[in-house]
């Protein structure tokens, strides 16, 4: 089968399973649950081939510990599929509902967006928890997981499928890509394909912004900012930009810049690059930093760079309001965080910074659908249209618009003696 | 000033005007209220002078039509301001809030987009409309009128400008743009433009689509569809088809495909013939409907054209499935009618039709901002991500991710010994 016939059923298949009822899909997700439980031995089997692959090909160390997929595994992917289960219906639900007049009523409620292509990293467990949030939230799915993990993911796309449409899910909801060239194929296919979610490099999904018409919810750059207000507790402010930095260096919600207010800087600094030195994090300050605390220099290339490595940037700020512009012009609009006592100050910073994700006294590793309370996550979008910051299953839902008329006409809503709307808000959910 | 400088410009602007109080913005919208009334001769003189020439250029009657903009329409523009006034703030709205641990709060609050682009037709109350749509929902706003107006739009983006300014508003969140060079400037400027709108035709829609990184907000075809149903009642299927193929049939919410369950077609076609003879409706049958009434042959190309005219193409379907296939495979995904007695036949059209907007005996015309009750309307949207189908001031809103610690870290909650997340639900909005 191509690619483009792979979508065209995706789409046959999405039509269906965006009216699929909710006992249905929970029943498919227990039948997938159970399946993975029976077919464990084989999904092993083939992660072993593709470990064994992957070490002859010299994979890195953490590279291959996320390739891994053992019983371990296995069992947190059927525990995520029973709390997938035990949540409600995301689809159907009512977001707003108006009487335009007697009997005419409007109701907006949500569906899924349709066929979803995700293209993500090595870990075969992404490839279990994106196509179960998909099922769940009715949308179908095109998946193209990491070229090592491919006899791993072609066991799990398979043992899900088939036990999917054993519980009568439809076929084709699940499509799996092998290669590059079905990525390039799946880009060309606006007519059949909805949104695209690349996981990975910022060149990743930049060159896939580039390549399609299809929507994309992608994350650019992570360029994460702490900024250590004058009204800060100092020690606060050590912890903060300590977790912040150093908890998990290569990652997007890891900070990049240091901004410090001039009124601390000097007690500040000096207590920071003790710790930071114990942690090996190379400093980079501009000429006010390096008046205080021995570093590199740092330079305009410095604030726009997502070092994702043991490296921060420092700026010594006049004020609060050169912070702010600092983080608008450079940063990414993904997660910035205050360090103050001063409550003024925090909202100031939080209204005015363009961001996903604004935080007051708390590091900018917390930005991340697990401790957001979203169960899974999808992504983060580091957009502004749809869904922004971490996104769980609420981001692959959209709406429709259900008029239920008794035969209504808007002739007679216009010209001479036409009816008035009521436009009632209605206090219940859609119901035929 | 060129384009990119307006550009930037309303980039700075919007972070002031999305941290802007509520009286502040509707202080300014009261300005501008008075400031309409109190230059109305200016800019009546500036739309003569619009007028003059479009008569000149032999512009056709309906342009003419739109393009005036005299004391009527001034007074209609300030009652529309004085709706917006009178609306709650869209902005600052929590849309959760959950307990990620003892004072750790998370708070998912509306913000406005940014900088929004629209390039509208030449209606100039249009203008005035959608600057105030932004200007209530903390976005600033690069307008591109029609060409015929720019006179009056000239005078009215001055009135507005210095009315709001003068209430405190930060320079530079309206800026005018008055050429297709300036157009094709802003399509560039993905730093500092969020959002496209383009109103006007598909052509236009897609060219704008195809030349832009910036996200858009348009509406391809509406083909929109008619389907009488098996157990449909026959004078109220009459007149559905007639007030959504007739009541106007230049917009993109009128039908341009009806579809008859082959059970009711000997009866009901010849009775709707009659009806859109009377009407000077041009229709186009499939072979069935051939051997029912007399029309010229609908192809394949029909189904997939909207006609934006008096031509009705008419298809006889064996099954509500079958009406649904043609639906969802020619259709544009705007706004589709089922008329029918049978509650599960209406249940079935409604879950599995894949569009905006899904009625059952209803007009399609009812597809309208106003007509939905959302106040004035930014566009229609046929896209799946983001607003779908008529979009108001909801459209122009996304949220960002607020969160208030203590100095909480993230090592605390991983590893050994880590803390658990409470995630509890909230049940308040975000205040500091």
């Amino acid at each position: 089968m191509t690619i483009a016939q792979t979508a065209r059923q995706a789409r046959r298949a999405s039509r269906q399973l965006a009216a699929c009822p909710s006992e249905r899909k929970n029943a498919a997700l227990k039948a997938v649950r159970d399946a993975l439980r029976t077919q464990s031995q084989a999904i092993i089997h083939a992660n072993r081939a593709d470990i064994e692959q992957a070490e002859q090909d010299n994979l890195s160390k953490p590279l291959l510990k996320r390739l891994k997929f053992d019983e371990d595994k296995i069992s947190e992917a059927c525990a995520g599929l029973d709390s997938l289960i035990a949540l409600e219906d995301p689809v159907g639900k009512t977001l707003a509902a108006t009487e335009l007049d007697e009997s005419l009523e409007l109701y907006k409620v949500t569906c899924p967006i349709g066929v979803i292509g995700v293209i993500f990293e090595s870990r075969p467990d992404a490839l279990v928890q994106i196509s179960s949030l998909c099922l769940k939230s009715g949308n179908a799915v095109l998946l193209k997981g990491g070229s090592e993990a491919a006899r791993t993911n072609r066991v799990l796309a398979e043992t899900i499928t088939r036990a999917a449409a054993a519980a009568g899910l439809p076929d084709g909801w699940l499509g799996l890509l092998e290669t590059r060239a079905d990525v390039a194929a799946m880009l060309a296919l606006d007519d059949d394909i909805d949104l695209i979610i690349p996981r990975g490099s910022n060149e990743f999904v930049r060159h896939i912004m580039d390549n399609t018409r299809i929507p994309v919810m992608g994350h650019a750059d992570g360029i994460c900012h702490v900024y250590v207000d004058a009204a800060a507790d100092i020690p606060m402010a050590v912890k903060l930009t300590v977790d912040s930095k150093c908890q998990y260096v290569a990652v997007c919600n890891a900070a990049e810049t240091l901004l410090v207010h001039q009124a601390v800087a000097a007690d500040f600094l000096p207590k920071l690059k003790t710790e930071l030195n114990a942690h090996g994090v190379d400093l980079r300050g501009c000429d006010k930093t390096r008046q205080i605390i021995d570093c590199a220099v740092a330079d305009e290339h410095d604030w726009k760079t997502e070092y994702l490595d043991a490296v921060l940037s420092i700026r010594v700020v006049d004020s609060l309001e050169e912070a702010i512009e600092h983080i608008n012009t450079y940063g990414s609009g993904h997660t910035d965080a205050i360090v103050t006592d001063d409550r003024n100050a925090a909202m100031q910073f939080m209204d005015q910074i363009d961001s996903a994700d604004v935080f007051w006294n708390a590091s900018t590793r917390f930005a991340d659908g697990y401790r957001y309370g979203l169960g899974a996550e999808v992504g983060i979008s580091t957009g502004k249209l749809h869904a922004r910051g971490p996104v769980g299953m609420e981001g692959l839902l959209i709406y429709k618009w259900r008029l239920l008329g008794k035969g209504h006409i808007v002739a007679d809503y216009t010209g001479a003696g036409d009816k008035p709307f009521t436009h009632n808000k209605l206090n219940k959910s859609y119901r035929m």
